[in-house]
C-alpha cells in the first residue's frame, strides 16, 4: 500500500512573550491533534485527501484559537472578513473565497465553489449570495465573539493600526492562518488554507490565504502547498506555485524546494512565516522563518509530531 | 542607448463572424495605436515603464471598444464590475483592485493602492472607501453606458449564461481584457491589466486579472506579463508567474517561456487565450492561441506592428 499523510498548520510567527502558559500550550496541542486526527481518519479509511484537509481546516475553523472562522479577528468595522482557498491536485480545480462574514465554515464555501460554480474565486456581497443559494445559514455575530479578540481590536481602533492575529507589539507578530495538505492512498494530493484576516484592518483587504498559486497550490505532479506568512510578501513571491516550480523544473525533492522558497527566496523580498507541503509520495515538509509555527502532522508509516517552537 | 519598448493588447479570443467590418477594424487599431503612442512617448522622454504602462492602459479603459473602463459589459445586475491590476518590477511592489465601480480608470486605482496603502489587493466595497478617501470622485452610470453591450446584456440577462466580452454564441467568445508591458531606458519593466469582467456575470466572479502571478506579473530578473483568456484556466495554469519561472530556471529566453506557456502548457490544462511579455532586454513577445489578438508594440528599434489576427 502506498505512504499517505496529513499536516496541518495554525499560523507561524513571533511568539508573544508572556502569552503562552502551560495551559493554553496544552490547549493548542490538543486543537491541533484533533483537526489532525478527524484527516488522518478519512485518509485511514480509504478517504480523498481533498475530504481529508476539508475537514481536518473544518475544525481548526472551529476552535476559537485559531485566526479562521469562529477565531477570526475583528475588523475595524468590528466585524469579520474571512477567506480561505482550496486546490484539488488530481484535477487541478480550484475554489476560493474573500471578505465574507457568518459563515461557520469559509473553506466549505471555497469548497462548494469549486464543486458546484462555474468559477475559482467569489469575493464580498456576490460570495454571500453564492452561500445563501447554496442554504448556507449564517451563525451571529455571538459565535464569532471572543473576548481575547476583541480586546485586540479594542485596543487599536482608533488607529490607523492594523494587526496580524493577536500581536500586542510590533516586534511581537503573528500571522493568522490554518491549513492542510494531504495525500492520500490514491497518490492523490490536495490544499487548503483559511484565515481571518488582520485586526483593525480596512478596505478590503485580500491576502495571500485565498489566492491559488500564491496561499494555496496542489499538483499531483509537484506538490499540494498552504502558507502563513506576510501576505503581502507572500503575493510578491508568489509562494506557494514558487516551491512547486523549483519541483518541476529543478528536479528539487519536497524539501529542499520548500526550504529554499522560505529559507531564502521570500526572506530575499523580505518576507517571513512559513508553509506546509506533501508530494504524492506522501512526503512532508513544515518549513518556517520564524519563530513558531503552531503545525502537526501524521504519516502511514507510523509517524506523528505536534509541535509549536523551532 | 538601451533598447526600450512597449506593448498592448485588447483582448484575445475567437472573431465574432460578421461583426468585424472594415471600418470597425479601423476604429480598434486606431485605438490600440493610441494608446501605444501614449505609453511610447512616455518611454522616449526617460520616463519609467510603469508610468508608461498606466497611461498606455488608461487610454484602452477610455475606448468604448474594448472591456475595461468605459467599455466593461455588464453584470447581471446591470451594473459594472471592474478589476485592475499593477506590477513594478524593478521593486516587486505590486496593487490589485476587484469588483469596484463607477471608477473612470481602475488602473489607476491599483496604482494608488501599490503607492499609497500597506496593502497589495483591495476589494469591493472597501476598495471603493480607500478611492472615496483618496479623493476620486465616481463616473455616473451614463459614462460606462454603450448600447451593444447593453444589448448583449438584455439578451441573457434571464439567463443562468454569462459571456465574455462580446460573444453572441457560446463558439464565438472573446476574452475582454486590456494590458500593457513595458521595458524603459533604465531596463525596468512594469506590467499592467485591466478588465471589465463577463457579461451577466453573478457572484462577485473576481477572475485572473486582478490576481498577481495569474494575469499579471514583473520582475527585472525574468519578465512582465500581461495575459487575456479564459481567466480559471489561467488562475490553474498561474500563467504569468509560469513563464517567469521557466525563463528563471530553464533558461529559457521570453519568447521560448512564453509560447511554451501559451501553445503548450496552458493548452494541455483546457485553457485558451494570450499574453504580452517584455525582459530587461526589451525585447517583446505576444502569442496567443486563439484566432486573433488586439495588440500592438512599438521598440526604439524601430519596430512597430499592429494586428488583430494570426
Amino acid at each position: 500500500m502506498k505512504k499517505f499523510s496529513i499536516a496541518i498548520h495554525g499560523g507561524a510567527g513571533t511568539l508573544v512573550k508572556g502569552m503562552m502558559t502551560p495551559n493554553k500550550e496544552e490547549a493548542y496541542k490538543k486543537a491541533l491533534k484533533s483537526a489532525l486526527d478527524i484527516g488522518y481518519k478519512i485518509l485511514e479509511k480509504d478517504g480523498t485527501a481533498i475530504d481529508a484537509i476539508e475537514q481536518a481546516v473544518c475544525s481548526l475553523e472551529n476552535s476559537p484559537l485559531f485566526n479562521a472562522g469562529k477565531g477570526s479577528v475583528f475588523t475595524s468595522d468590528e466585524t469579520h472578513e474571512m477567506d480561505a482557498s482550496i486546490m484539488d491536485g488530481k484535477t487541478l480545480n480550484a475554489g476560493a473565497v474573500s471578505l465574507i462574514n457568518g459563515i461557520k465554515n469559509p473553506i466549505s464555501l471555497a469548497r462548494d465553489i469549486m464543486d458546484k460554480s462555474e468559477h475559482i474565486f467569489l469575493a464580498g456581497k456576490g460570495a454571500m449570495q453564492f452561500a445563501k443559494k447554496l442554504g448556507y445559514s449564517l451563525e451571529n455575530t455571538a459565535y464569532f465573539y471572543d473576548e481575547l479578540r476583541h480586546q485586540q481590536w479594542v485596543e487599536i481602533k482608533d488607529t490607523d493600526n492594523f494587526q496580524l492575529d493577536h500581536s500586542t507589539t510590533n516586534k511581537d507578530h503573528k500571522f493568522g492562518t490554518v491549513g492542510a495538505v494531504a495525500c492520500d492512498k490514491n497518490g492523490d494530493i490536495a490544499a487548503a488554507t483559511s484565515t481571518g484576516g488582520m485586526t483593525n484592518k480596512r478596505f478590503g483587504r485580500v491576502g495571500d490565504s485565498p489566492l491559488i498559486g500564491v496561499g494555496n497550490y496542489a499538483n499531483n505532479k509537484t506538490c499540494a502547498v498552504s502558507c502563513t506568512g506576510s501576505g503581502e510578501y507572500f503575493i510578491r513571491g508568489v509562494v506557494a506555485y514558487d516551491v512547486a516550480c523549483l519541483i518541476e523544473h529543478k528536479g528539487m525533492t519536497l524539501e529542499e524546494a520548500s526550504k529554499e522558497v522560505i529559507n531564502k527566496r521570500i526572506l530575499e523580498i523580505g518576507g517571513d512565516g512559513g508553509l506546509i507541503c506533501v508530494n504524492n509520495q506522501g512526503d512532508i515538509s513544515l518549513p518556517f522563518n520564524t519563530e513558531g509555527m503552531y503545525r502537526a502532522y501524521k504519516s502511514s508509516t507510523g509517524k506523528e509530531k505536534i509541535s509549536i517552537y523551532k
